[in-house]
């Protein structure tokens, strides 16, 4: 038998990244079943505590509105009791994924004997600085759990009544379970000193995911001493190449923009090929006019263009457009202003297809598919805890892999090294 | 056909790293054949070469002797004729390692016919950080260009004559190949600015890997912007668990001391079971101190122990015992000053074997081996950038694939997401 008891128990004093450490050393220790049973109790004591949960999202949002927060903010912030069990079926639906931990991704007996197999494990203690949705705290901790992870999750100060009703429910629910409360702690998100702190406790914390907007991630990541995975900002391109089939292309470049238009996926720039432009740009201009997106750029009878239409996100109804002189072109523009995200042409030559896949360096690069297909759930991760757009550990949508490390176990029978 | 020539020409006078990034997209597009040749074309440069490179090592063993180096780290520095063949020997042996480049990670077709596939690609920009070595050089070049990347080394100022000689051989040799010679740049190491500039490259640069003492990594670590990955600080522990084999006890723990005392994988304390102390205890220090290793501790007949003994490396013929109650013990000594790269138990219990193993967070875990087997070559890997201490990305030893990320491809024949 496995001991399963930490020696040193942390007391409420103590820090919370050195308590959530030491409840990380139990969590990376629990089989599957423990995981997933503590899950479901977690869902259910989200669904109990809906109530409370309510109230204190209602007093959030009365807060957030009364100081002039915008109706799309305050959209984000609202729960529902539809959206509370929405909420605790994620956790049931996290808890029916496969455990990435114990896996061998590789291994192999060496000419001398020795047996090396390289595991899974989890990275330990994940902290999290995400915006106003109440449902990323949960979520967060549910990938975080199934994948034995403690998580430290700073949210925004507008949903930390929602928030502390939440997390109070999912220590609950591992208390009950026998496990560590300390698995999931919240940090008080009055100022930015929790941000700091998190960011800055290396050895304790093993990573921090950041999820917001442009300048809260440029911030951690400035700021960081403890590893970070950048997410989320994604200046995203449609290159309406020469060989295209125009109605595909239009179909293509609604949808990526108009579908979501404040998710990281949507088409913020559209190119198009000067072999084609004459025809393709009324049809463009004409179809996107009728979905009510205003069109930025350099041409005739456009919003005139400054650089910031080309470096930066729109999220909104906004789209930029240029003619490009061919893929080439296309490549340097997204070589300028791209976020390294979601990159897509549409065309129907294949080689023009096979160089714009090989030479775009982004997480994701679609040939005559929309960009909004850049999402776990869509490449069937079931889950995603953010879309990585760096390039080292995790690149694209992360879902429970990428919340683990790796260990090399060998076994041998007294092997030692030739000089 | 793809096409090959990059569009901006970066001049000699654009900084290193912009020049890096201009020449890292070229070498992501080349062939596995085109790689190989140029590794060949490399290797012989370097032999062409051998007069000018033994000449400036000369000069720089000659100064770093006047300065009062000691003859440990002279060595390091001296290259021979026999080391300059070593060293082009060893860019064949990276030509002959399968290209990790183009492998498919994973793939699918999704339901609704999406064709998705994650593709190894480079990293792009590797930078380098090191110590007197010049072997390193061409290693860290070799391995950078087989996985595509462009590499930017910033080597030791003691080594600062033969890295130039090297380095314009590599050039050389590249130039002749028809590839951009920026695919590998030396940076000035007269003081630390080239360090500063290299770790906060962020957007050129996409990894920085230090290697070297703790204080090299720690300075590189604190003050990095761009992603790096720590390296090498062996704090390795031998546990002498209650029913271990005495006599292959002894044999790992001085295979794993005195093999090469001042390399990473070195045992620096060895714990032993307090169930069988009376008899290990005397066993290992008679063994130990034949073979001339000094043994600190706090029992009696040793050198007493201060803190830095338990926490630091030695490098040295020096180790340290401590008797530990029980496994519980063992681990969490280890967890308390192990550095997260290789610890050992020696048992012939499988039950402690399987705690030890699923207890201790490590790179490496060893059960009756010697902490010498973390290392790339004897695991496989045909070659090493070195041994990765932390979590993200990579851990354990760094072959090819560790030194590349991962793009996802899509392919659609007009794919719109649902609402």
């Amino acid at each position: 038998m496995l001991q399963r008891t930490a020696r040193t128990l942390a007391r409420p004093c103590t820090p919370r990244p050195r308590r959530a450490r030491v409840a990380s050393r139990r969590l990376a220790l629990l089989t599957t079943a423990e995981k997933d049973a503590a899950l479901h109790a977690a869902a259910d004591a989200v669904l109990a505590a809906s109530d409370v949960v309510l109230a204190a999202n209602s007093a959030d949002v009365d807060a957030a509105r009364e100081s002039g927060t915008e109706d799309s903010i305050l959209d984000r912030l609202r729960l529902t009791q539809a959206r509370v069990e929405g909420i605790a079926s994620g956790l049931r639906q996290v808890a029916g994924l496969p455990d990435p931990v114990g896996e061998v991704v590789r291994g192999s007996t060496l000419p001398n004997g020795l047996e090396i197999r390289q595991l899974r494990v989890p990275l330990g203690v994940v902290g999290m600085v995400y915006e106003a949705r109440p449902n990323v705290t949960v979520d967060a901790f549910g990938l975080a759990l199934k994948s034995g992870n403690a998580a430290l999750l700073r949210g925004s100060s507008s949903a930390a009544r929602s928030n502390a009703a939440l997390v109070e429910a999912l220590r609950g629910a591992l208390g009950a379970q026998g496990l560590p409360a300390d698995a999931v702690q919240l940090l008080p998100s009055e100022d930015r000193s929790s941000v700091t702190h998190l960011i800055q406790a290396r050895g304790l914390v093993d990573v921090v995911v950041p999820r917001g907007g442009a300048g809260l991630i440029a911030a951690v990541v400035r700021d960081a001493t403890v590893p970070t995975i950048e997410t989320g900002v994604g200046n995203c391109h449609v290159y309406v190449h020469a060989a295209a089939d125009l109605e595909m292309a239009e179909k293509i470049v609604v949808n990526a923009k108009t579908r979501r238009p404040s998710v990281c996926n949507t088409v913020e720039t559209v190119l198009v090929d000067k072999a084609i432009a004459d025809t393709a740009v009324p049809q463009l201009l004409s179809v996107l006019q009728a979905h009510s997106v205003v069109v930025h750029g350099d041409l005739p009878g456009l919003v005139p263009a400054t650089e910031a239409d080309w470096s930066e996100e729109y999220l909104t109804l906004d789209v930029a457009l240029a003619v490009v002189d061919d893929l080439d072109a296309a490549v340097e523009h997204i070589d300028r202003y791209g976020t390294g995200h979601t990159e897509a042409i549409v065309t129907s030559d294949l080689a023009a297809a096979r160089e714009f896949t090989a030479r775009v360096d982004a997480a994701a690069v679609m040939v005559n598919a929309s960009t909004a297909f850049t999402d776990g759930e869509q490449f069937g991760f079931g889950a995603e805890i953010g879309i990585s757009t760096q390039k080292l550990h995790a690149r694209g949508p992360m879902g429970l892999p990428e919340l683990t490390s790796t260990k090399w176990v060998v076994w041998g029978d007294g092997h030692t090294r030739p000089a």
